[in-house]
């Protein structure tokens, strides 16, 4: 897999997954989405592929602009190894 | 208030908040949190007063290393307005 596809973290991998089936649930596109929450949507798309270890603001506005609560989009995910 | 001292967001504020009321409940000081994340005591520090927008793995590594779910740490967070 090219590098730029291969995900940053497991973490970051199941963050994007969850990021994109809350979008195809509101039918809503990457540009809409990048709308929302003020981001370019080649910025989602790279969240998406697990390709952002996005900051805590950035997470709590793609929760918002997902109408969900950024609990539910980290919950559960797994503390990449302490370097 | 000295601008080092103002939180970033209320956000970040709670976010700190938050973390503070855990370590203390486990009565763990800045450094020994620091050393269980890989971070040095000043950056937990910082958390703590609202001072940082951390990343997704910086959330988890703090949770981990707090015995919580990073979900506790960023439940019902107000998002900061999108730029």
């Amino acid at each position: 897999m090219a590098t730029e596809h291969v995900p940053l973290s497991r973490a970051t991998e199941l963050f994007g997954q969850r990021v994109q089936a809350r979008r195809n649930e509101l039918g809503l596109s990457q540009e809409a989405l990048g709308h929302l929450v003020g981001s370019h949507w080649t910025f989602v798309g790279q969240v998406e592929r697990g390709r952002r270890n996005l900051s805590l603001h950035n997470i709590l506005k793609l929760a918002d602009g997902l109408g969900t609560d950024a609990s539910e989009l980290v919950k559960d995910l797994p503390a990449p190894l302490a370097k």
